[in-house]
């Protein structure tokens, strides 16, 4: 089992609301990006404490704070004393055994969702992205620290770029929307593995296939775990009426549900096409066995009637007239063509070979 | 796979809301038909600009937009500015990847569907078509221009019919009513098919028959992912209170919706037929082996003592009294055939054969 | 197939609301049945036109319209106009391919319903009996002219029956209690099918049962179709505050309700039934093959040891000194004897055979 | 099939409400018991008429009236007339086709519920126990008279139970409750038939546990139908605000509820155990033919080199050198000896013994 | 059946709210533990009656009461009549085989949950617990005494720990939030069971796997049977508006519900998984047996025109020229090397072998 399901024992014993790192990757060390912008400007900037972040804080002002690796316990210490964040959000942020959720709390809105990229050789790689909005911040928090976020960097760089004027929620809204288009990435790779498995099947189907679309079957269930609660994420968001969500970005959030929607509707045909796929092999497999056993059976039925003549001549009878003739030998090997060439026909002619 | 199912990556980066045609067909050169309406006269002519069409726009005038083939981005931008539509819903209406939807807005209501066709040899043709709904006008946006909206431009020639007199709203009913009744031509496609492979199943199973089976069953469940969607929204479209829809129009409403119901419960028997089918063949194509393989073991059977008896009087033992009887290989040629009939006798009566 | 499923294509390209009959069966010539009644006098007379009709509309007076044959297109659009029925209801009753349904409308309620009937070599008849309820009159519209309301028509003769006394919504309820009723006919039929197909399993499966069960299946499809939507017209009539629908019989329809639960309970059943007849049917073929197999293979396997043995004493070596004594070959044919004894012995204890 | 499921043609063409009675067992001469009590007394006696149980009627007093054998048609009559309970409750009264039901009547609850007992060798019993609660008084209605309500009857002598005190909704409620116990009953046995038939599939798989399994597996369906509706039966007692049901009892009534649901949790594992359980025979049957099949088949293969090498020394050439050697008879059977035992090793080394 | 699913007769024909202790494991001596909490104090001691208990009551005082073993029937009747509790909550304390429930009363709230345990041989263990909320008391019933509130115990030892703040309703979530915590235990022995199972698998699928296989597929149906229900009661935790639930602990119950809901998801994979080695098991036993029979079966094609020839020239005819032939017995040997060697390569190009 290549991804681990349930939550390592790390956590076990421990109360609630502890905060420990529980993660699969080992927890980078922490580093901490301050993103700040306005309709004007836009600069950013490695941080180290809560308080150069809130030093930004001013009206007009939105600040995005990256949070990569999660070796950064003071700093979530301090955003729960400081911004009032409640102790189990601070301990879900470090935990990234989650399932995607939205809650709902009087000062901010948290989010959970998680990104999965795949290799064409099926390596699956699952990241939890915790997203805490505040009216004015929002605060990203990954293990990794990769290029997931470039684009959406650039866009804040380019002034005439509409998240720059849209404040704190529509910044959460591109994060989701981010994640979501990297499903549809996830599904084209997806459907070329697909596509060549079904070439493959194709050409001549081969007991490796089997394990194969076994193995693509057992990603995807996992694939599909990972994705769907993204739904009622989404669906939550657009049912609440938190003050936090303007009123101007509810038909983004609509937006990027539906391409949700779509994603899952994707992934559940691939399971159809999986399974189908399942159905030809075993189908195929089959037939090829049947095929290579009834030409075999023909074969040795053909020699059953020749070996019994060469049989009834090998006999030691003292009256056989038989093997006196001159052309009985020359007549027999006749026979011994005449009478497969008959049952093949005959063969033939039912339909068998 | 024939059709992608996934987003192409042109999209991929760009931010939400960026207006690029995303689809399947090479966006065709634009052609945008105006026709407009009222109870005494109708008149339709190619319009370039938006200008040209709202000139058209007086009290009890109502206007049909057709915009046929995507590359018609100064339309569709001017539409949003004129008109003030989201951004989002012309991003929707370029990207022919969406899920059939219904929005409303405060000032248009936005239909998406999807029409389906299909040849004999399952070739499937799928086309989005997005529609926009203001109190006057009707915009339809489509990637190809053919006859399928022939008959309801007859319709709206002949100053007796009931679409002359019913405004906007009613013109939307009549293209979503098109849309379902092509549903139920696809339908009779389907059907075609089914029943020919059926005869076929019946006459004599042959492998060709399972991938067809095989590949009918697949294509209707990417037809249902398309079909299906309606429900919602033309049950939407039904619980909405939007002013734009008329108390009049309602009914008819209603009466596409029960069509759609229709055609999906005709597509589920069809997916019961199939698999139906698929049964039948597997079993039949496993009847017919074992057939095969019981009636050439029987034939091996009844040659097994044969053969053991000729191998005896091959023996070259001194003392073997049958050897110097005269009658013996007369008799013994007596015994290869009753031994035979004996046991055919004996496998019919056991039912074996 | 034997049933189309889909709308034929003679509507097609009409607009919506256009009143032309399209069914499967041929459209009878119409014949319009009225029957007129009070607590005190119930009289039956054939009408031709809807004037006819309304003379006998009288306080205290219910009236029921059988239309029988739907070649009555004056009939419907005079209903239209003088009783201003919704064009589409109109249409709906001229289509024979509804799907059941319940409508209420300002002045009327609209039923679509099902009978079906079943031979018990599976031929199958569906019908469509439509039901326009006014407050004082009962509309119904069949294509075919047959028995089906007879036992109801000797109930309205009957003066002390309670038909008399309780106005059109019980007329109406007391045709839908007849098609229900009907559905547990069909299902007496189907029983009697199955339990004569269950005879035959147990005696022998033979393949023809095969195409019997996969045809009943099949034809229970169509039937679960046509029967279940009909659970929702019976709760939609229940909910309903329409004024139409009075207190007193309401507990009625409640009750015809509960009979389409029990049939449709039943319905599932079969369904049920009929798997596990496939499944033992399949099993059990397979089972008798393998019997087959295994004895014919036991059979063989006895021979080989022997055959063996006679090849052996036919070799022609100088120095076999089991070739000259005098006992070898009496005592060889007493090892044909043993061995196979043996072997039997042997499979027998391992439960081979 | 030993239950018929339909409706049988007895009650056909009868208008709704005749009171005749539908059931499977003959109705046996009625016999009516009247039990009466307080707080203080209570006494038991067989009456004829409804005007005996009348009499009973004073405050604080409890009446349960035991109807067995529906043969009492007079009686349900009465009933009807002087208690005014609905003509369609009598008719279900005495039609014993009902599914379980709940219905709130102004002036009574009625109840339908099925018992279900169950042999060791699968012979199901059904009763459809009927259920009136008035404000003082509750008839039950059953086909057998048995022993079913005995412990019942003996809680009621017993002046220092809850049941003495707590009213004729409670004394409905402890029924209910009994005839969910009986359903645990019914359990008990099921599990001690299944678990037998596990034992019998661990010790030898064997043809007749195919048919027993599915004959299991077919009764359990039934029992399902006819124990699910209890839950809702259950939940609308819950639900109800009807007077009829005191505050006080109310706790009673979620309670039997909590048993109904474990009860079906129950019968929902005994689905998947049975269908383990036919994986697993149908798994094991198979692997014991392909055993034997593959013994065989190596037997045979043995063999055939064998035969293959006395072919080769019975043939007649002139010039066959090893013919003429001394030891070449004694060595070749050596032969005989090795090579068996060769491909033997062979054949285990590559694990197929 | 290793568990019992159904209640013991011992509870049949007493009546309901009768206090017997109902269980599979044998009532121990009762136990009973008091702790004493608040900010400043924790102390433990061990209790016979309720009156001890009840001298502890001070404002600001949180209890919680231990009962271990079932055989505290006293204790249970005097809670009963002191603190107001229904008598059907007393009999399903002292009854282990309730459905997991939650279920508000006036004066407490009253929960039902199971724990699991489960070893590497898959021997499982069940346990009730069943919790009493009042509004400084918490009551928790368990059939064993072992060290399952070990950790939790430590917890209120510790002076700084949250739990010694936050009254009973949080001690309550903390017992939860322990019994779910323990789930994620039971899903990581489940995850080795099957993670050793892939291996074996792969390295070699036998006939025992198959039977630990279906033994998983059965516990893990018992499993989720008695997991899934906490889904509901901490669902109903949520929706309740109970004022012995504060507003402050309400979000460390919807933590609590986060966690059951992942641990479900996680069974659900099981259970495909589980599904998923069935398939790969039965798939690879057949491709083995399949690969054996071709095997076999080829080399018994190969020797069949062997034997063929070797009979030929086995024969007596008189006129054979090839027998007197000096090199012709030579030259067969090199044909009885070459046919098979052409026999082979045809086969292997065929892609047989």
């Amino acid at each position: 089992m290549a991804q681990s399901l349930s939550l390592p024992s790390k956590k076990a014993g421990l109360p609630p609301g502890t905060l420990v790192h529980v993660g699969t990757a080992p927890a980078q060390a922490g580093r901490i990006t301050l993103t700040s912008y306005t309709n004007d400007h836009c600069h950013e900037k490695q941080v180290q404490t809560l308080e150069e972040i809130l030093e930004h804080r001013r009206p007009g002002n939105t600040l995005w704070v990256q949070c990569e690796g999660l070796d950064i316990i003071e700093m979530v210490e301090a955003i729960g004393q400081r911004l009032q964040v409640h102790p189990l959000v601070l301990e879900d942020i470090l935990n990234t055994h989650q399932r995607p959720k939205f809650e709902e709390h009087d000062n901010c809105l948290f989010f959970v969702v998680k990104t999965l990229r795949c290799t064409h050789d099926l390596k699956v790689d699952h990241e939890q992205i915790s997203l805490l909005l505040f009216p004015d911040m929002v605060f990203t928090f990954r293990e990794q620290s990769d290029e997931l976020f470039h684009g959406l960097k650039q866009r804040l760089n380019n002034p005439s770029s509409r998240i720059r004027s849209l404040g704190a929620d529509y910044l959460a809204y591109a994060i989701m929307d981010l994640v979501v288009d990297h499903y549809f990435v996830l599904a084209d790779t997806l459907e070329d593995i697909i596509e060549n498995i079904e070439l493959e099947l194709m050409a001549r189907p081969q007991p490796h296939l089997f394990s194969t679309i076994q193995m693509l079957k057992r990603e995807l269930v996992f694939m599909r775990k990972a994705i769907t609660p993204i739904r009622e994420v989404l669906l939550a968001v657009q049912r609440s009426e938190h003050p936090l969500l303007q009123d101007r970005t509810r038909p983004y959030y609509r937006d990027v549900f539906d391409h949700a929607l779509r994603v899952i509707d994707i992934m559940d045909s691939y399971r159809d096409l999986i399974n189908g796929m399942l159905e030809i092999y075993l189908s195929s497999i089959s037939n090829r066995m049947n095929e290579i056993m009834k030409v075999l059976t023909v074969f040795a039925t053909i020699f059953i009637p020749l070996t019994f003549l060469v049989g009834v001549y090998g006999m030691n009878f003292e009256y056989m007239p038989e093997l006196h003739w001159k052309w009985a030998y020359p007549l027999l090997w006749g026979l011994f063509f005449c009478i497969p060439a008959g049952l093949l026909t005959l063969f033939r002619k039912k339909g068998w070979l």
